[in-house]
């Protein structure tokens, strides 16, 4: 489970420290389901539902995928692409022998990224997964096209074994097509938002696809969840949500998320749609940014130290590492390092946490640490239930509609007006 | 060269609008040395100067390194590590087949992905370039050692062939271990701060192993920063510079810069540490941050249209794609997109950029365009001295000295005492 330590923001909150009577209120609101958007609640029984019904025919449909294919081609936007290209990353960073690889497209418009796809692509034998609950967006449906016609270019009749939809359970464009060609399906749930989807077929078959253990990740996050609707201040999801919205309170409305991983690059990305798209609206919330250290002491490491003083900073720490590296011996120690030798790297990264948690405090900056035990399925499904639950208390203490993404339509109706669709205006 | 457009900004400036009286005197400040941390101006020359110098070193290192080895490891953290990665994933998001693959390590402590890296290496033919003014900062002084004593093992006596340090020209440990040792240097000059150091060796020989034309960079250059110097209210480094200290002064606090290309990810981190490091100092400045478009309309979108009025939006629009891609029609048309079919899908980009532009600015977010020509050598020179040079002229127009950064000394200090090493408190 994840521990919340917030030592080194306590000297920053308002004088009356973090609200865990709003934050219990937030709590029950999001248990019992009568706040904003309860619709959008299917995310706390994500887990334990998928167990019960579509875990093992994703499971079967990845062994199948890596049985036959070199390459997944994932095609998705938004809430259906940053969990899986976060946990791929965070989990399965290079990929193995028998992996395929995956590649994520229909995230944007670039001609050149398209074309640079196709050619990474080649000419191997590959798998679609298309991922959308309508099927309307423009940018997964396009690369869907062209990569439907590659399919059918490749394996003619066959093609439409090699096409594998997570999309609506009954209605929409994508799921009537797919029922016509006897694509296998997978559902994207009604009551579950793009952003908090990463535990259902969304996130899971590309996941499993890569070669991480998706059983093991969704037993941990029953678990997980179970824990995180106990109502107490040792929740801590109640403890990070009550915290950056006394932070917010005073003024600090910047957060910056950081990791000593690297691998943990979209996993953060990942935070920042959670984040960003659940309290940034009525001209409210904390901006989501992130960094990596300790490169990025070398970068925006200035401006954390002496910036202006509306900066709070969230640190994903991994208590243990996966792998060890002893430092070596120098005989000459012409670099002065044989201090270090003998330790384990992960060791010495640790210390560095410690000293730059230190200078930034000192400097003005609130320091939350987020501690999971290690970089792993179970550290990950900690991950995604902890910053799922905190930002649904977190949006209902700061009084919007976590749920809910009306702004995202804004740019979608220029669009589509300006490129002339049927119908738009 | 660059082309700045402020029409998506001008409802939101200051009343008395961007300062032009102010821009010309920073950048006459600029040119002619008087301000603060004129030591550090070097940038300016570096173009004119690399060609009379190191260019053709570098262009028959890069061969060499090119025809006998499958990987180049680069070890470098900050200014020595950001430039060469975007740049590589700007112009070479793919490596060509007769490419070495290009690894940068050092830029961390993280030893999971150290041992990652070194997995990813394997056993294949490689040349390390460590990139380190002194020598002794830790992370890529501890990854130098790592990789060296490999190269050791690997080549015997013959590891020294298989060096190469970017280093200070005279003093320092590394430069004085490199002669020692008969490897070849190249130099990180004394008037350059890391930042700003990307058209130097430290940039261009990875940049050149990686396949990058960087003799086409330079030429590049050398002219941008000749227009560049002219001052002039069509001085697009001066509106760049004005506008976003126009509206720092109007409350807007953060700004964001985005792209349409993917490949543009790591050319953001790197306008991050410039603009981050240069300006985020005496609790001012503007806290820089990144988007990918159209991926993350679907993740900070909501963000940008509706949550605080506190934003600016910098987007650099590439006006040519390297390459073409029609949207293929469909007899069909389930997916309703025919209305797409025939046009290029850079052309639908396009206009999706100017959707999202209305959709903003509608919104309240200042909208700044930073226009060029390619995706290729001659964009990214532009680029870099557009960004240098606005960078430069927005410091001053703040009233700071751009090119110090005395905060990153903090977390070293506490680091170095805590890790015990000699002589530190």
């Amino acid at each position: 489970m994840v521990k919340v330590d917030l030592s080194g923001a306590e000297q920053f909150f308002t004088a009356a420290g973090p609200d865990y009577a709003l934050a219990e209120l937030a709590h029950k609101t999001l248990m019992n389901g009568s706040g904003l958007g309860a619709d959008f609640i299917g995310w706390l029984e994500l887990p334990r539902r998928i167990k019960e019904t579509e875990l093992q025919e994703i499971l079967d449909t990845a062994k199948l995928i890596r049985s036959r294919s070199k390459a997944l081609v994932v095609i998705g936007i938004g809430g259906s692409y940053l969990g899986a290209r976060g946990a791929i990353e965070l989990l399965r960073p290079i990929p193995g022998k028998d992996d395929p690889k995956v590649f994520f497209i229909g995230n944007g418009l670039s001609a050149d990224a398209l074309c640079d796809t196709l050619d990474m692509l080649g000419d191997v034998d590959f798998d679609v997964n298309v991922i959308s609950k309508s099927g309307t967006t423009l940018e997964p449906a396009a690369s869907f096209r062209i990569f439907r016609g590659l399919l059918e270019k490749k394996y003619g009749s066959k093609a439409d074994e090699h096409i594998f939809a997570t999309t609506d359970a009954r209605k929409g464009v994508l799921k009537s097509v797919a029922d016509r060609q006897g694509w296998k399906t997978f559902v994207v749930p009604d009551d579950v938002g793009g952003r908090f989807s990463v535990l259902s077929a969304v996130g899971l078959l590309p996941m499993a696809v890569a070669g991480i253990d998706v059983e093991k990740v969704i037993d941990c996050a029953i678990e997980e969840f179970k824990s995180l609707s106990v109502p107490s201040k040792e929740n801590p999801a109640w403890q990070y949500a009550a915290a950056r919205q006394s932070l917010y309170g005073k003024g600090y409305s910047v957060e910056i998320l950081g990791c000593y991983e690297p691998s943990f690059r979209f996993m953060a990305e990942w935070w920042k749609q959670l984040y960003g798209e659940s309290e940034g609206k009525d001209h409210k919330g904390i901006f989501p940014a992130s960094v990596e250290f300790t490169a990025d002491l070398h970068s925006m490491g200035q401006f954390i130290q002496e910036g202006p003083r509306n900066l709070m900073e969230s640190i994903v720490r991994f208590t243990e590492s996966r792998r060890a590296y002893i430092f070596p011996e120098d005989g000459e120690n012409a670099d002065g390092l044989n201090y270090l030798a003998g330790r384990d790297m992960a060791d010495i990264c640790r210390v560095a946490a410690d000293a730059v948690k230190q200078a930034h405090i000192s400097g003005g900056v609130p320091n939350i640490v987020i501690e999971v035990k290690k970089r792993d399925e179970a550290g990950f499904a900690s991950l995604v239930c902890f910053f799922e639950m905190a930002c649904a208390i977190s949006g209902y203490m700061s009084g919007v509609n976590p749920f809910n993404q009306p702004g995202v339509e804004a740019y979608k109706k220029n669009m589509f007006r300006m490129l002339g669709k049927p119908g738009a205006m």
